[in-house]
């Protein structure tokens, strides 16, 4: 054991997610069931904690969209409770066999889903990532080592001394679950380093937050979130579906990774469609940048500034170009996209099937919203984020991408 | 497109790559005959660019054993030729449908393999793995860029040309393959910081280079091939059985990461078995080095070294240690594995289950010999390499683990 007071933490997570690693699935949902149950027993108490979070945050004079994305109230906290249950009903993946044979010399070989052992993740301000994360953690067998952000630390405290407790309480090891936010600024870079401690790392939280991560950690990283997703309006486009699947897919809920961010046309469409589409966006408040081909036929849409095309607003805020061909679509999403997710509205089926097989994203779409892409969406009941790179998980990450897989054989002395 | 030289190579095998994403396999298997052909009717100009490597190697004083490595001549260039061709015949792992449904509200969503894109590796001495990575990379729909050693430079530079006019005149790009040996030491530091360029890097090489990559590396690394692999006799071993185990495991090919470095035999066993077992490996000429109580039972085996049990040979010598349990044998290889393989030999039920269930490595076996961790003996057919971490891929990696995967969603105008 080390001395370091860093490294003992993590080495504590470690040794708590061993009794979990091979915990059945019932030990598990008890420990979540304590888990949940400990969240509206003391809820007062996490309410104060949060309290003395949004005081300091208003002396600190953080705004008013983050101090509400800080608070915790009772109902708030019912709504975790019940995420947390969410979670128990989900179908373990652990032990899953992804796949085996029999070998000609009788040797037979099973690959098993098993817990990474430890996960590392390193967010921004909203408290119930805390527990989303560390349930999720709990339900596949791995421990978790927390760094929230600054803002959160007296919620983050009291939540994870409750589940710490809650989970010992049930039986299990509540030492699989540890923050480092006492540790500051200079614990989030230790964990980005703690490679051999931590099996994996998952920041969630802003663009700038997930390219610190990428660019220091050598633990790997599961990178999540940053979406500037393309919807393609093609030449055969159907009208009403055009202007329901870009509505949709931009003002659902503007401030998500899978919002639509830029409008592709082609060009034989333009003329007939993107004045009822920017009609339709322009009642919803979206305020519209465009090309100068777009713009003489809505004059409602202003001049497109200089990164409009590599801006993800995460707002109401919608880029508009025309282009002339599918090609010149694709070329255009291959350039600026985030590879998160792209949709295409089209009734030509060579077309449909070019930008399902050309389109290089996480997530690619024919006349559906792109809001779409998300993992309750999917069926996956749990959103451990969305993955815009290519190792491991790719898209929405449900349980089963929270684990490793290993290699049981089994012999009767076989040798080569 | 960049004007930086080493970037515009990279940029290169990316728009090269494309022309392999959507390649029917027939195609791609066609440019792998064609690379096939090629390293055989160029034999005589492929051993005359590796004669200057062996050359320049000798002024340069290289061992005699990497020479061997590095030397091509025409029955190896035939070997490697038939490797081209044995995974012609492999599955093509792109287009699998991994997982599919259709939602509740009739979105059918398919999730699918796809190539990674551009695959990087950095590796050394031996020229056959140019051959190897760039026909893998060429099966699965990639694009490659290779760093060989500086030692196989002029080896490499005319095999990569010879592939780069083999795939064109298969009607592919053969620009997909590349190499950057040319741009020296310098090259490697900025492949490992290509993230955006190269989807995934994999080091192959000795562990100072692996550890290089890892801890430098800004582009998801797969990590291979380290193995400090043990074998436990447990009380109930079945002594021939052990012995064979233990040889093999030991014997049959030390200089490779799954040949065992560190035998633990259980209290019990100790008496009955580790004279049997000495002898075999003495036989063999293996050196043998172990704890106090290992040596009061057989004089031949010498005194442990202070870093011994964390020692990767590559050679003929083992450590020996007695332990008291099953626990301790975990604990011993939960300290000192490289967790790559680890096999117990044991009578036992309920041992065997808990060592396959406990032990955290990449493969986990029963009476079995440590040899068997191999994508050739698993039935892959292919070698891309052994990982040793728990992102993406773990143990042998076949063709489907140079692949990522896409989700394709078809509706017909869902909005939520």
């Amino acid at each position: 054991m080390t001395q370091d007071p860093f490294l003992s933490r993590l080495e504590l997570a470690r040794s708590g997610a061993r009794t979990l690693a091979n915990a059945p699935t019932v030990r598990k949902n008890a420990a979540l069931e304590s888990v949940a149950l400990a969240i509206e027993s003391h809820s007062p108490e996490l309410v104060e904690a949060n309290a003395r979070d949004l005081e300091n945050g208003r002396v600190n004079g953080i705004g008013d969209g983050l101090l509400d994305r800080l608070r915790l109230d009772a109902d708030r906290l019912r709504g975790l409770a019940q995420a947390v249950r969410e979670i128990i009903v989900l179908p373990d993946p652990v032990g899953e066999i992804v796949r085996g044979s029999t070998l000609a010399n009788g040797i037979r070989i099973n690959q098993v889903r098993v817990p990474f052992g430890v996960v590392g993740a390193i967010y921004e301000a909203r408290p119930n990532v805390t527990v989303d994360i560390a349930a999720l953690a709990l339900k596949s067998g791995n421990g978790a080592v927390l760094r929230g952000g600054s803002a959160a630390e007296q919620s983050n405290r009291a939540l994870v001394a409750l589940i710490q407790r809650a989970v010992s309480e049930a039986g299990l090891s509540g030492d699989a679950i540890q923050t480092i936010d006492d540790f500051g600024r200079d614990g989030a870079g230790r964990l980005m380093r703690a490679r051999g401690y931590v099996d994996v790392l998952i920041p969630r939280g802003s663009a700038g937050l997930i390219s610190t991560v990428v660019q220091e950690s050598t633990v790997p990283v599961i990178e999540t979130g940053s979406g500037i997703v393309h919807v393609f309006v093609d030449a055969t486009a159907d009208e009403t579906m055009a202007v329901d699947i870009v509505r949709n897919s931009k003002t659902h809920r503007p401030s998500v990774c899978n919002a639509a961010e830029t409008l592709l046309v082609h060009r034989d469409a333009a003329a007939r469609m993107l004045p009822a589409i920017s009609r339709a966006l322009l009642e919803r408040d979206v305020v519209l940048q465009g090309d100068d081909r777009s713009r003489t036929l809505v004059r409602e849409i202003g001049e497109a500034g200089d990164d409009l095309w590599a801006t993800e607003h995460h707002a109401l805020e919608m880029g508009v170009r025309i282009v002339d061909s599918l090609d010149d679509a694709i070329a255009h999403i291959d350039r600026y996209s985030t590879r998160h997710t792209e949709s295409i509205v089209t009734q030509d089926y060579a077309n449909a099937e070019r930008f399902l097989a050309e389109v290089d994203s996480a997530v690619v779409m024919v006349n559906a919203s792109t809001r779409f892409t998300d993992g309750g969406e999917f069926g996956f009941g749990a959103e451990v984020g969305i993955s815009t790179q290519k190792l491991h998980a790719r898209g929405p990450m449900g349980l089963p991408e929270l684990t490793s897989t290993k290699w049981l054989v089994r012999g009767s002395g076989q040798v080569r």
